[in-house]
């Protein structure tokens, strides 16, 4: 008997082995091995529960786990032989184990099927990487409050349509970024106590006929509770598709900075320089100095909404409990983990070495008649009703393009053609200083509002 | 000047109005009526809250606020003359307040902009949306409870890969679509807190100059508390994003019903009948009953999903603050609630109206060797390891299919010629109800733990 | 008998009506009666056929094309009942004719099934669509064919990674745009070819009893063929997904220029204006002149995207022939042929009006460094090796960085210490007509190689 | 100088080299090796044309075309030293090229940029993957023209709805299933063609300035001719975003086939069997023979069209030329030439195995009143009107239910109760051979026609 079919795991029933194209087509060895350390750690507490209830004596769980330990160090160290023909990562684990310790190594399958044992690996799997993914968000908004505070007081153009609207503090524009994030926080933390289930006992789809002691396991594997329901627990794969709908909406949120990164690095805009280090160059123009990180992320996330795409269209219409469609769970899951974790750690770092060129985006806010609202909102206090003080600086601004000035240009006389409300302290309140002083409330731009928001911010990240 | 121009938004500034075809690619009047109501309500809690600021007089409030009034009648009675050249909700409802009370009208807009008003009509609206949304899902749950604990005792075959596995009981499966239904209902509680926070006051993008008190319209309107940061306020679409997403899951999750509703009504199954009223027939075939809601739903799912695609492709790289992109927000999400909602609450109507057909399932369970896994089980209770234990049954199932018999009708001998720990008493496990009775842990599927999940989750759902 | 249950299409077998919630969600009057035209058009050659092969007499024919355009004519006129308790456009119309002309009306169902009938009526629908589609792609092409020539020499900086890259001329850019309209013109003739076979005679999925002539039916309809196989033809939905898929190209395309127009359109760029009639304003700030319709085709983009997303889900895993899920094709094509449609169109308007502030573009491309390629070239000529080339221009580069000038601005002295392969007539391949002019080969961007260029367009659009 | 910057790209402009950090985030080396034997084939034309235009001396393009074959069979030796410090495969081979033969290696990339390159190579790998898939889907559609033929006269259920709705061939559903790849060969021969056009000589995006000879380059290539304009040449990405259009669309095919099959298969249904070498088993289920390779597929059916989306979503609204967005095409590119080859492939190889149970097929078409359509046909050859047809039908299985037999089983008096247009020849009409032979006309399941259809789709397969 060959070594493959003494460890195929389903040999009895059929008269031929599998074909070799669908040997290849089915195996998943080659994209999961990410969760050994994760099925062992699930195996190990298995027939710790085993010899608790009887089923294997203290004596045979001190050899398999003696067992699982040292193909988990062999594994560490990269010296453990994969094989494509033992299918996955369980059955390779498994057969090792037999090969090791003799036939007691049959023994540990009892009571469990691959369907609750992958489940559990991988929500051992995803609480590991929302648990390092919530620390690095935590880094980059921590690196954008403390952009924001440097910056509280620079002034810059906001744009709506990117026209250019108002004058803004880029601090305050950092804030924005991290609100974002900080949402994304709250989702991840929620995304986690929701996985943190145990699905193991379900065994193949109906639960064991051994009377298995589910809570201590979950207990042992750090879970907060037992999956209810055993057909749920084979067949649920919500986790996967909450984790990269919020792993989606992170990357989303991070191609808008790259967005906006890649404008202001633009000559037409020139608001801020990277290092070199975070830039690359051309095989061809040798003057060019490229913001690829901001780039590739912003493209990086087609990919993860690619993802999302996939996971969703992947459960639609699927039966209970357990199909082999299933599989198809992990890449996508596993390289949405690779490229959120890359790309946040990646802004993470970045962020503090964002350099504002503060006087060309103070220059910018000049261009636009980015105070005209001032003046709309001057007129309302000197009476007009806000809809007639918006038509008459709309005849303003209209008549300063025509003389090619901005509204603070216009003599006072030409001012007043258009409202005798206007008078000599307008052009306080047409400076960029005094516009973003003046939005002075919570949430507002005004410099003093920043830094009392970034320490909001502060606080709430550290709490 | 004509009626148009005269409640023209932007009119100073312009030579010419726009296009007819712009005028009509751009207007949201056809599609955004059902945010009205929560319009008028936004807009009277920021006129109070100008009149408390000194921005208005009490009577210039009390005007505003019946000339709101009465609109909203005029809307809700189906009264109100809609008017595309006016663009949107906001400006028919601010033109007509002007025509109705004067140039006060023209006062209301002060301190605001259409970009936080759009996004407080939106979240108002999402937030009821929301709870009639809990409301149904929780209608259902209740009914799969119901249905759950009539047909605990009742065994049909559970499936894996479509073929039979073991046998389950039928209540048990219907706990697992109420556990999927369980963390959606967390999951929208979850995205109601995070979207129910006031943008008004973040103006066009970057506040105001007014000394508004945005805590104290916030507290008017039931929100929770206050956007944080202005830019963050108007540019933000997580929200829609997020209930898109969790609308997507729950019709992933109905479509998984509807697919097994299908089956199951189909004469290859014929587990479950429907009331002929849940039903339609054919044009063409007189003979056919067909299972269209369910299928329907199936369908829905994918354009739920469409409708998340196109929210994350729509906000991706976009760059601070506003868009006009993101009025492509609403149609998805409108459609969305209407869609899920009509879902939710057709299965809510049907789940209890399930006629299981007992016998056929019965009989269905017992083709397919479904309690092999109880043979496998019972041989490593006599000391086989389980992988042995497989093995031998393998072979056993083998010897049924050749002999065209099920497992339980091979003779002991025979049995015997695999494993000689067979014995007699090999044949109780070997019995449809010894097999689910079996199962008797947390999560499993003997009748008496789908009692006691059922009491759980009756629980759960009144707490 | 009421007038519904006599005009129910499957009343026989059923015991009891539909469900009121179940009629509303199943009905899809409501969104398809742009398809009545197309299924008059059916019924009319689907009832001469019957009368040829003697199913119906000439005279009942007639009398049937007389009761169907006098419907049609009633519905062109808005003056049609549509009922939703009849469900769809087809029994609508067929109520309506047995009301009209009596029991003979009974008899136009013979030998069809509203699952033919519908994919019939589809695509005659789509084959309108598709051919009014071409005509407007090809108008845009046309305009953008237009603009290159009045802008062949106009030079502006030509982008790689938003920064400034190597001069181009703004006529070979519109040439660009207009070679992806060519691909999808190429796209939409293949679709309409491949879509434009008839589906009639496939019945409910299997073919008819009648002796049929399909053949006939085609010819009259303007079909090139007729689909070879009945279950194919009532189960293929491959026309709305290439129909969309190709869409969501166009619209990808049109997002494309459109980011283009509005960073062109932003102070930052300044390059490009639209006349006001293009652009709306804002509530809040007099200032602004927003370029709505980019902004707006760049979110329907997202929206025709979703839509695609949506039938590929729809159609994925169902089992043939016909299934009710497949009623939910219909608005995501519609509402892609409604978006698609309207933003070509509005882009055909607008592009001939696009004007190009030629000084600012070319006061851009001075800026970045975009002849340094070109010096490069150059000492390639003088016989260093490209690499070698790249390297000594990069050094140039960072030396005028640090002076704060252009590369044509450095002293010949200072190139020569970075090589002295350079030579006084360095500074002609450094000027910008220079380094367009150069690029003089098919497909570059010299203004000869543009008006050639835009010659091959005109003759390839026109043929 | 290390060897990194010795070949780094874009050494001159630079102060400090990439973070680490940086580096891997945007090397490609990792995933787009399979493009070298492209890469090696275009720059060997590359440099030919430049040998003959002047630029390279005869003997210096022996000396490259010598280093770079060497390079060649090192790779397809698996013998060369990737080094992801050196980007992509394109920096690798140039890299090691000058290694190998020195500083005229320097001299490759003259006239060219990485942007037309990449783009260059990529097209010579699509063709190749195409013409190898087209391959593939006429040896799949052979295969099922083979088994239609076989199966000509076998007579299954046709459903619809999962209801049973008329007898049909099983011959009749395969060439269904053909139908649908037929049209894929024809989108795949069309992509192949639009696709197959020369991107070199773009260079970074507006063409070089030394006079090369595009033609020739693509003359030896084997395109069928040059892009037109450089802008599109490099940042055209229509041609991925079809193919993957065109696959996911193959993908949903192979779903629907899978869904059938996995049905087929399921004890419930027990039409078809597979040989055990397709199939897998279970780790707990010693009954188990699942139909993994169907269930991949449909899996997989989501995968490809994440990447759909992941594709439309990457180009929507980038400005052109090149932004390195675009590597973030070629993994969703790869994969989906993976996936869909395989799954096409392993079909190609069961087709011709699918064993049919042709007993239960007959079986369950006697099931669920399949010839009740023929019985309303037969009452409008009498002289019945359709809808009045349909509904004495109609009662007629209701009785029939009522009395749990099939329409055949009920006595003449039963059914002339309902109509006394029912005669004795009725019971022909009732029989499953009557009905399929009865569908007698082009596209009818009838298996004469089946037959006839099979030759003509073997004829179209050969031509």
């Amino acid at each position: 008997m060959s070594t493959q079919s003494s460890h195929q795991t389903w040999g009895g029933r059929f008269a031929e082995g599998p074909d070799a194209r669908v040997a290849a087509f089915t195996e998943s060895i080659s994209f999961e091995t990410r969760l050994a350390p994760y099925d062992i750690r699930g195996s190990i507490a298995h027939a710790r529960m085993l010899s608790t209830i009887g089923v294997l004596s203290a004596d045979e769980f001190g050899e398999i786990e003696a067992g699982l330990k040292a193909i988990e160090a062999r594994i560490a160290a990269g010296d453990f032989p994969w094989d494509a023909a033992l299918e996955d990562v369980h059955m390779n684990i498994e057969a090792r184990l037999t090969d090791d310790i003799g036939a007691l190594g049959k023994k540990l399958h009892t009571a469990r099927s691959r369907n609750d044992q992958v489940a559990t690996d991988v929500r051992l799997w995803l609480r590991d990487t929302l648990d390092a993914l919530i620390d690095e968000v935590k880094r980059l908004r921590a690196g954008l409050i403390e952009l924001a505070e440097r910056e509280a007081d620079t002034i810059m153009p906001g744009f709506t349509h990117m026209q250019v609207a108002q004058p803004v503090t880029f601090g305050h524009h950092m804030l924005a970024w991290q609100a974002m994030l900080a949402r994304d926080s709250e989702r991840l933390a929620q995304i986690r106590a929701r996985a943190n289930v145990l699905p193991l006992g379900a065994a193949a789809l109906a639960g064991t006929t051994f009377a298995i002691d589910r809570e201590m396991v979950a207990q042992e594997l750090g879970f907060d509770g037992v999956i209810d329901n055993s057909l749920d627990a084979v067949s649920d794969r919500d986790f996967a598709i909450e984790f990269v709908s919020a792993a989606a909406t992170i990357m989303m949120h991070l191609s808008r900075f790259s967005e906006e990164l890649i404008l202001w690095m633009s000559p037409a805009f020139d608001f801020v320089e990277l290092p070199d280090r975070y830039c690359t160059g051309s095989s061809i123009m040798p003057q060019k100095k490229n913001p690829d990180v901001a780039e590739l992320t912003r493209g990086k996330t087609a990919r993860v909404q690619g993802h999302l795409t996939a996971l969703l269209t992947l459960m639609k219409g699927q039966p209970l409990a357990y199909n082999r469609d299933n599989q198809e769970d992990k890449v996508p899951m596993f390289d949405t983990a690779d490229t959120v974790g890359a790309c946040v750690a990646l802004f993470a770092d970045m962020a503090p070495h964002i350099m504002v060129k503060r006087e060309q985006c103070r220059e910018a806010a000049r261009r636009g008649f980015a105070t005209a609202t001032d003046l709309a909102d001057y007129l309302v206090r000197a009476g007009v009703a806000f809809r007639d003080a918006h038509e008459i600086v709309g005849n303003c601004v209209s008549r300063a393009i025509r003389e090619g000035c901005d509204l603070a240009e216009l003599e006072l006389t030409t001012l007043r053609e258009y409202s005798d409300a206007i008078g000599e302290d307008v052009y306080e309140v047409l400076t960029l200083e005094g516009s973003v002083a003046a939005r002075n409330h919570i949430g507002g731009t005004a410099p003093d509002q920043v830094r009392a928001a970034a320490a909001r911010a502060r606080h709430a990240l550290e709490s």
